[in-house]
């Protein structure tokens, strides 16, 4: 094995790419970086993921972590890896990629890409304000349909990577108040997974769940009937974790 | 981003680590290498995980695809991509692997590998046989304390990965005869996740899966009382599935 190859010297490229999720009530966004170039004698410009290349003693999560802070100001965020990606013509698909790496000096060898994933809440009024980046947006996930490079393939994996985790673990309760109504907690769901859910179902499914708890109080001030407020406990969710076998659910 | 850093030409290594679990009634095993040399003047040796080098041109599946065909002859063997490793140190945190590294020439930058894992039968009655590489044999998991470079850790979160896979996907059945007891069923989960489980729950649990369907046939030829065959029903596993929303299980 690695006894076979010796001496090649660095054989590759390593880069990070974070697909970073901005939750908001209405909508699910992705942060893009706007890449602005001349093809074919005429400005152009489209959209990719922000990443970039791993430095040398540089670990993976440092390096995206980095990516991250640079363009948001934002720190101790969670970021998930799901993947790492070596297709070899992956940078060189399209002829205006491969126009943009000339233009920029970037190499040509193949770049491997490790992913990662992160979901925050951009909604103004729950967080505190971060400043994005000049050439930074977010945009409607449902309305991206063309990035560069393989990104597009790279946003489709980490949105199927966030809505199996969500399926199996309690993230969204991170996007919630500490109290919320069931109302809010679908909302949640169907914003994220994309689908629309039968009410009647979801709630009978969250009866189920021991570390969705209902708390001694309604909605305040409102002008329809007041929904009952509800809680994640982490203690509970942890310990009925550790004593269910929850094999092929 | 990118932009930023250029013409740094080729920055990093990237190889491939394969974790092949070798499931038998019993116990589960793992496939690893001896690796061979002289540390302080005098022989030794120990274990290592299979893995190399990604070359130029070689996508990440196929240099893991082909690792694996090296040292098994097994072709078409479902490899799953679960982390990508690159902790700057990772390879020279013991002396006896830099002394190794040396000795066979290979180059001493930081190492991104890119992990895989596979479970595969090796009951010599359920499936063809395969020969190993000389250097390469199966190990019982439980009995490997120590491995080269960060392997020991590699291998703990292949273990972790695949056990979480287990219990939420169905790949238990691949291991199983089509027809099968509950009792093997239950010794398979046993083996895998490492923990007895109790009878009684369990088969309360299973009862519960609309997919593990009981057929009108029982144990022929046994001393004991025969036992009911079950068998997996992919056809309802993936109907059952569509329909049903496992959030936060």
């Amino acid at each position: 094995m690695h006894q076979e190859i010796v001496n090649e010297g660095l054989n590759l490229h390593v880069s990070v790419d974070c697909v970073v999720f901005g939750f908001e009530f209405g909508k699910l966004n992705v942060l893009l970086l706007e890449r602005k170039m001349v093809f074919q004698g005429k400005e152009y410009s489209d959209l990719k993921l922000p990443g970039d290349l791993v430095k040398i003693n540089e670990d993976l999560d440092t390096a995206a972590a980095r990516v991250l802070f640079e363009l948001t100001g934002l720190e101790n965020i969670y970021l998930r890896q799901y993947a790492a990606i070596g297709t070899p013509d992956r940078l060189k698909r399209q002829a205006r990629d491969m126009e943009w790496l000339r233009q920029i000096g970037h190499p040509e060898e193949t770049v491997v890409t490790v992913c990662y994933y992160s979901l925050i809440n951009i909604d103004q009024e729950k967080i505190q304000k971060f400043i994005l980046q000049d050439n930074a947006r977010w945009h409607p996930v449902s309305q991206v349909k063309d990035l560069a490079f393989d990104h597009m393939e790279i946003l489709d994996d980490a949105l199927k990577s966030l809505r199996n985790e969500l399926r199996f673990n309690p993230i969204g309760f991170e996007l919630l108040p500490l109290k919320f109504t069931l109302t809010q907690l679908q909302k949640l769901y169907e914003i994220i997974l994309g689908i629309t859910l039968d009410k009647r179902n979801f709630r009978k499914k969250v009866s189920n769940i021991p570390y969705v708890i209902s708390i001694n109080e309604k909605e305040k001030g409102v002008s329809h009937k007041p929904a009952q407020y509800y809680t994640f406990s982490k203690k509970v969710y942890e310990k009925t974790r550790r004593t269910s076998l929850d094999f092929f659910v």
